[in-house]
């Protein structure tokens, strides 16, 4: 046998609701995968840190569960957030709590429409709707920043405080610049709202201009966040590469993803450009506790997840073929209900691995 | 003749761009249904106060304009911002500088599928989109605070401060339920950030939740921003009255309009709902300096505007009768380019004035 070159360690959390079933799905596929390859090899350990630890130890991580982690080459989370515990507590219990120490300041969100499904937008061809969304992911509006005074008093005032540091603008600029070079149309654009908000917004307007200096091959123009989401129902064709503050960027994927028709199978990906931390993949659609356990939940997302943490691997072959094979088997009708198919989880996971046979 | 028993002191301001041109439109319709209703009076004053002026005297409102204003029963708004002014200079000039000090906390922002027009979406009846945005329009992200330290320095750092008092989310969430109350369906949706911003949107949360005890006919339910985005693309018809913050609202309304293929002629009311101060109405679509002068403006965002001045001065019958006529002529296909057609500004406006001669 040929010797195995690339060795890649996985961390993966399901986490809650139909996050467990739908990371399931995902291992199947990257075992086999990996198997047909050869070239490379996937090691997954699991944690099981969810809600449920949460309620019974007062914490989602462990004592040196961050450390645990850090061994590894990426995680690939399913989905947090439980019925009978505030969001706010989930999300900064366990996703934010990963994501900010181990300055995950990139967040990506491609989006396409998939084949096999139809975009809601009257004239949207397939070729038209092809977006990666740069989000700043660890400062801006999610800084954690503000708080309550007289509180339950009529004079009650509370705040929310953004955080635009230079260096955390300078950098997912830079970032977002390098993703729009990467790609064929090499065209940024940038969005703020610095009309209405005339500090961190203009900071961004700001260093944007300086970065672009650097990326003289990138085309790139401004927005504000406002009139961004007319530019995509209108416009799409007009966008590629978009970068935006962790909460314009949070509005504007939900939407873009809604305008894709791919609500559901969306990924997102949690990057440490710098690698000294392991990087987070994650498909975007939640817990969705209503059909948790019944086999039915759409593995789509975390198989494109899976797909863009094999790119950040470098493993850019394989995840081209594993593209390939969901898309396919999406294209065949072989999907989910929320996608207007009849299959469960097992079926589209056994399609794809069936798919990735013959394309080797 | 009939005595006449009301009357309404106008203060009229076209400011820059298009703006003089939709508001001499939207005049000139107002003053021939007031002559056709005689029950009424209309009187006009304007206001030439604009990026000219303060080019001219460094400000926008000269020493005594507000209290000039004041004496108004409301304010027909052209737009303002100029090629040569920053936005947030214009803005805060301008259009702020008399939003805030008069208290015009509401922002209302009505949005449907215009006869004549169409969605942009696929499956989109035009039935399934008549909502009514309500914009929290004195705090929040527009509340002016923030700042900037280490200019320039690596270690820059800048913050944006959203204020939000009890008594400001207060003020906006009763009026959107009175809204709702006052609308068919009698449904109102709540939209927050509270999953991720953890004061000022959990004190808008709690509040809603008290405001309703005391409208026990209106339904509400809670979106989150960003899953709005998405339900107003797939789900239009499930929407009816909506609340959000000065920043949620502006972003959801751009889009509301696009996807009502509205963008371009919907209006906008900034309400001071004690009535202690003149209201302001105004087109949404801003001064678009590249067809200034034309004559190729399309004043239908002005008469909707105006249509909605109407009916805060409580001439419900004269608004009904108006909005009528202005869907009949762009039924009829007289419109402006933008819209598909190729009529003029004046061509636009006469028709509708031959329409009001036949609705009396
Ligand atoms: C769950 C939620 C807090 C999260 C966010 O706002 O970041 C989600 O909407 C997302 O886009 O990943
Ligand atoms: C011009 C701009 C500052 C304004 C806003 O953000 O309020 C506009 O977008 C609007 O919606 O009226």
């Amino acid at each position: 046998p040929i010797a195995v070159s690339r060795k890649h360690s996985i961390a993966t959390m399901g986490a809650d609701g139909i996050g467990p079933e739908v990371i399931n799905a995902g291992v199947q596929v990257l075992k086999k995968l990996a198997e047909l390859d050869g070239s490379f090899t996937l090691d997954f350990k699991n944690y099981d840190w969810s809600s449920e630890t949460y309620r019974k130890t007062g914490k989602y991580i462990p004592d040196g569960g961050l450390e645990e982690l850090q061994k590894h080459d990426a995680i690939l989370f399913g989905a947090v957030g439980a019925p009978d515990v505030p969001d706010h507590i989930s999300l900064w219990g366990l996703r934010l709590a990963i994501c900010q120490p181990f300055q995950q300041y990139a967040n990506v969100r491609p989006t396409k429409i998939f084949r096999g499904t139809q975009s809601p937008l009257r004239n949207a061809a397939h070729s038209d709707l092809d977006w990666v969304i740069v989000r700043e992911n660890s400062e801006g509006e999610y800084a954690g920043q503000g708080g309550r005074s007289h509180r339950g008093q009529p004079w009650e005032t509370a705040t929310e405080v953004s955080i635009f540091s230079r260096h955390g603008v300078e950098r997912i600029m830079r970032f977002a610049f390098q993703m729009a070079q990467k790609r064929p149309r090499k065209f940024l654009t940038v969005v703020t709202k610095s009309n209405a908000q005339r500090n961190g917004m203009v900071l961004w307007d700001e260093v944007a201009v300086d970065v672009a200096k650097d990326f003289p091959d990138v085309k790139w123009d401004k927005m504000l966040v406002d009139a961004m989401t007319c530019r995509m129902v209108l416009d799409p064709k007009s966008l590629d590469t978009i970068v935006a503050t962790n909460l314009h960027a949070d509005i504007l994927s939900d939407l873009a993803a809604a305008l894709a028709g791919s609500i559901g199978i969306a990924p997102t990906s949690n990057l440490d450009p710098t690698r000294k931390n392991p990087s987070m993949f994650e498909p975007i659609h939640g817990s969705a506790f209503d059909i948790t356990g019944k086999g039915v939940a759409n593995p789509v997302g975390t198989f494109w997840t899976a797909v863009e943490m094999l790119k950040w691997l470098s493993e850019e072959e394989a995840a081209k073929r594993m593209m390939d094979a969901v898309e396919t088997v999406t294209e065949r009708g072989v999907m989910t209900k929320d996608l207007g198919g009849t299959a469960g989880t097992q079926e589209v996971t056994d399609a794809v691995c069936a798919e990735l046979e013959k394309a080797f």
